[in-house]
């Protein structure tokens, strides 16, 4: 069993709830970004970016390879998963990049440091998305851009429907919504925009998804989510709120088994996406 | 009232259920298509293509358009539709295209007519969708492409969560069942195609969004759904089934109104997308 190992203590190894995160890039998981970006690198290549909820940083990292000649810093609430970020960037040759820890809610930068601020799956955690989004545009420059991606639960499509995965859907978002977060995260986002003081005018809302369906990807994704099932932080969090037993975690675990192996499986989901130019 | 207005009593005018289908396009709801036809076009400017289930043929038309030397049939099983979308065709100025009637069952055509075979929104709607999808290989080359792209209405997100489109939901989820449909089309859609007789390594599977959240989005997408609400088959259809009153509807068609008034208002969903190379 591997449930102490936290990822501070391997930072050249993902945490098991990191596995799949750690496939996100810029490229997969801020496309809505990425033209924006570009053309205000044209302008300045020494752009900043802050990349909040960074995590294992590979969203970071990403960016960083496509700003050279600018500064990217990755700020996450969680000061164990820190090394892990640096790692990966150290693995990347990735220098123009820092990871701090810190809180959405409270970010340690005087107002209108970055030219770009940037969420990923942060504001669907979190109880007040709004005072987020507030104050990421505090942090903002005057012509700079926050964005955010946030994904929809509601919309996870799994086929096929074995009885379990179902189990596993209602699992994931009771978690979050005992986590204080919001399930429905992709369609609430403008609305939470709104509500941070942002003007309908200033925003480009958009959607995209994320997939699994080829033999390699079933597989990664069924480890991904049989390790956060039999070890590691979400299976803790999960006993603690009384969402389930060790056996249910087991038997889910199997199923996800079961639909890595056919070839009519798949899984996924729609993301909202925001651009609020400041 | 124009309820006894059919689509071919008035060529030029969408009927009330299609001013939401004509803003269908090549670019908007076939994309995962194009880069192939765009190949394909390379080495045979002279392809051919079969649009099944056609509606009133804004998509069959922009493919015409996009294969200016080739042909593009669309066909569809109600006969009242070709009318209108033989003036869309005239109106777009495009030649190259012809519309019949005829049955996805039972297309009126010979095995291995056509290079590219193409359907969207019809699958979902359809009983036996793998017999439907096993029709369009038949009449497809070899070497040729058979694509679809059909919606997850179980997928569909509507900010805000007013009651009564919560109801509207509901009702439309029972129309398609109700007349056979399937509405997790685009979960469904690769283990359809692999039921049709196709083999996993022939199929790219991606999904996509279709989306409305601008003002001028929003008036048009509130005023094709009141429309359906208020005049026209889909009325008629859910009256039939019993799945609601005429005052249920308008106080659904009043919700829709009010959506389209409110600036953190969007309605987004998920679609499932498949290229099968035969």
């Amino acid at each position: 069993m591997e449930q102490d190992q936290t990822p501070s203590e391997k930072p050249g190894h993902p945490p098991a709830q990191a596995i799949l995160h750690e496939l996100r890039t810029a490229e997969n998981s801020a496309a809505h970004l990425l033209p924006k970006l570009q053309s205000m690198k044209e302008s300045n290549p020494h752009l900043t970016l802050l990349d909040v909820g960074a995590g294992s940083g590979t969203i970071s990292v990403s960016f960083a390879k496509l700003i050279p000649d600018g500064h990217v810093t990755g700020i996450d609430l969680n000061p164990n998963i820190l090394p892990r970020a640096r790692a990966v960037a150290e693995m990347a040759g990735v220098k123009n990049i820092e990871f701090l820890q810190g809180t959405v809610y409270n970010l340690p930068f005087a107002d209108e440091t970055f030219d770009v601020t940037f969420c990923h799956q942060v504001l669907i955690h979190i109880g007040t998305p709004w005072d987020a989004l507030r104050e990421m545009l505090r942090v903002t420059k005057r012509g700079g851009i926050v964005a955010a991606r946030e994904g929809d639960y509601e919309t996870e499509c799994v086929w096929p429907e074995l009885p379990k995965l179902r189990c596993f859907h209602q699992l994931m978002a009771g978690l979050m919504s005992a986590g204080g977060g919001t399930p429905t995260a992709g369609r609430e986002l403008l609305s939470w925009a709104l509500k941070a003081g942002a003007e309908r005018r200033q925003i480009e809302l958009s959607y995209s998804t994320s997939s699994y369906h080829t033999t390699s990807e079933r597989k990664v994704c069924s480890q991904g989510l049989c390790d956060q099932l039999r070890v590691g932080s979400l299976r803790e969090k999960a006993l603690k709120f009384g969402l389930g037993t060790e056996n249910d975690f087991e038997e889910m675990a199997k199923a996800w088994e079961e639909w890595a192996k056919r070839d009519d499986a798949c899984l996924a989901m729609l993301h909202g996406e925001i651009l609020v130019q400041k």
